[in-house]
């Protein structure tokens, strides 16, 4: 991977690139010379995060998305984290399908990133390829999560502007879903909306009730946008309720204080991983975890007593 | 809260085990000598992890369950991982709505854990309340969570068994779900069983034949239970399989063994948060990490230089 080290940067060559995202998904020693550079010089890229629970389409409206940003002439980033297993290679899978559809079009750079496997976990890998595909040049960047967990919400961390998508009728467990997924929504997608009438556009709407500042006057009100994503239905309304969002972050104090907000939290957990792989990492080799956790089972010591004592000797080192 | 401490312990008094508990997730000063206790007289309890997409009927599945387990006289704690928010208090609701179902019962202990706000992760919280509620004498511990993300599998490293619980016909993700579940799940149920006839049980057993070690003479092979969980059909069956799994680990190892495995990881995590809550967080308040996230937007700083500085900071201290 010489080649992607930072003299020989070739950022509009498209097989440069996915070797280079590569180097940072599986942290390799060329990441940090490569997202430094990256870091540096991007933030031009709007970028826009698609998350909710598994089943809603997710996929087919950012296919959807992409196309219609493409006909406006922007070059388009998706980057697709999937749940995926070492065993069935599920992601890197959909990542060939879907690189097909979009095989003659140069404009698109598609990416998958798989839930294991990340050094610093799957939001900070995500983080890593979306610098990438902002220093390449990209215009926008579409960030696509399954899921409703802490890892989706942290991938949307690093986004200008979340749209959470639902579907009609999904069962009994949505109700923790919406609950889960309320706050972090910019915009609300109803896709497959011609399912027909359906009691969740009323109950996403009393949710947007209770929340805190709902009735502020300044506040922003997430807009819910109905779609049919296999016909494109809907896509253009979404388009203008990104756009609208990212005039409203304009015009309250501006996107640069929304994404210095986000990097924050970013911020903390990159210390963290970087003060664990410097002081930890070291000393902590198989050999000795697994003897303190046979004498954890064993009621020899207890997890606390045993932790303290390594994080004493990795400040003696 | 100084009536959670270790000379007043009352591990048989539901009100104050509850309160222990809040000390637990909450992250009070009384959490550790508490943990420390737990953690020594611990490890009688079965645990057994549910999990699996949204929708799936996890919670009806766990209160059948549950109710068998009863039957036989077991003492038993609930512990519901659900996501929720802040904002309307999802997961708080649902305890007291499940509370009630099992109030004339007080051999069932329950706890709900939101996604957000525990000290050093959902994981780690989870792990403290099987923690107590192991110490506190239950025969058995449920865990269950929903979603498919790194939070799950964090918290199904918890348990001695993990069920993953799927239903028929849930849509086009329901592959890479079942792909992310695939290495994790000891035992599959298909809930909803009476839906008829469907490709999930052929799936799932085409996916176990590619498994790396599916042809191994001794290998574990996770059963599939079928199961319709508003009727509690299937639910003996259930509990068989959980049996015949807690037998296979003792005639392959032992349980003490395969806990020691589950420690491994635990104590590396555990060790990352002490080492952050130690030297990064009186280090790091909030007006100097807004002050570098926005040096970072405004392309002032790189964040790993940013971050290098700290460490360094903290190291000198």
């Amino acid at each position: 991977m010489s080649d992607v080290h930072a003299p020989n940067l070739r950022w509009d060559d498209p097989r440069w690139l996915a070797r280079a995202i590569s180097a940072v998904v599986e942290g390799e020693p060329a990441a940090e010379p490569l997202l430094r550079t990256a870091y540096a010089a991007g933030g031009r890229a709007r970028t826009v995060g698609l998350t909710g629970p598994p089943g809603s389409g997710k996929s087919t409206l950012v296919d959807a998305l992409a196309r219609l940003y493409r006909k406006s002439g922007e070059q388009l980033g998706i980057v697709a984290v999937d749940p995926t297993s070492p065993f069935t290679g599920g992601a890197i899978l959909g990542d060939r399908i879907r690189m097909q559809a979009h095989h003659a079009d140069p404009g698109i750079f598609i990416r998958s990133l798989a839930t294991r496997g990340a050094l610093g976990g799957l939001a900070a890998a995500a983080g890593g390829v979306v610098a990438l595909l902002d220093a390449a040049g990209k215009d926008r960047i579409l960030v696509e999560t399954v899921g409703v967990g802490q890892d989706e919400v942290d991938v949307i961390q690093l986004v200008d502007v979340t749209v959470v998508v639902l579907v009609p009728g999904m069962g009994d467990e949505v109700q923790a879903i919406k609950a889960g997924l309320m706050e972090i929504a910019d915009i609300f997608v109803i896709n497959k909306a011609d399912r027909g009438p359906d009691r969740l556009e009323q109950e996403i709407k009393g949710m947007l009730g209770l929340a805190p500042n709902a009735h502020a006057a300044d506040a922003w009100r997430p807009p819910i946008v109905k779609t049919v994503a296999t016909e494109a239905a809907g896509v253009p309304e979404l388009a203008a309720a990104v756009a609208q969002r990212l005039e409203w972050l304009e015009s309250h104090g501006g996107l640069a204080a929304h994404r210095a907000a986000q990097w924050q939290q970013r911020l903390r957990q990159l210390a963290r991983d970087r003060l664990a792989a410097r002081l930890l990492d070291p000393l902590l080799d198989d050999a000795r975890v697994a003897a303190a956790a046979g004498d954890v089972v064993a009621h020899l010591a207890d997890p606390y007593s045993l932790v303290d004592a390594w994080i004493a000797a990795a400040l003696q080192r």
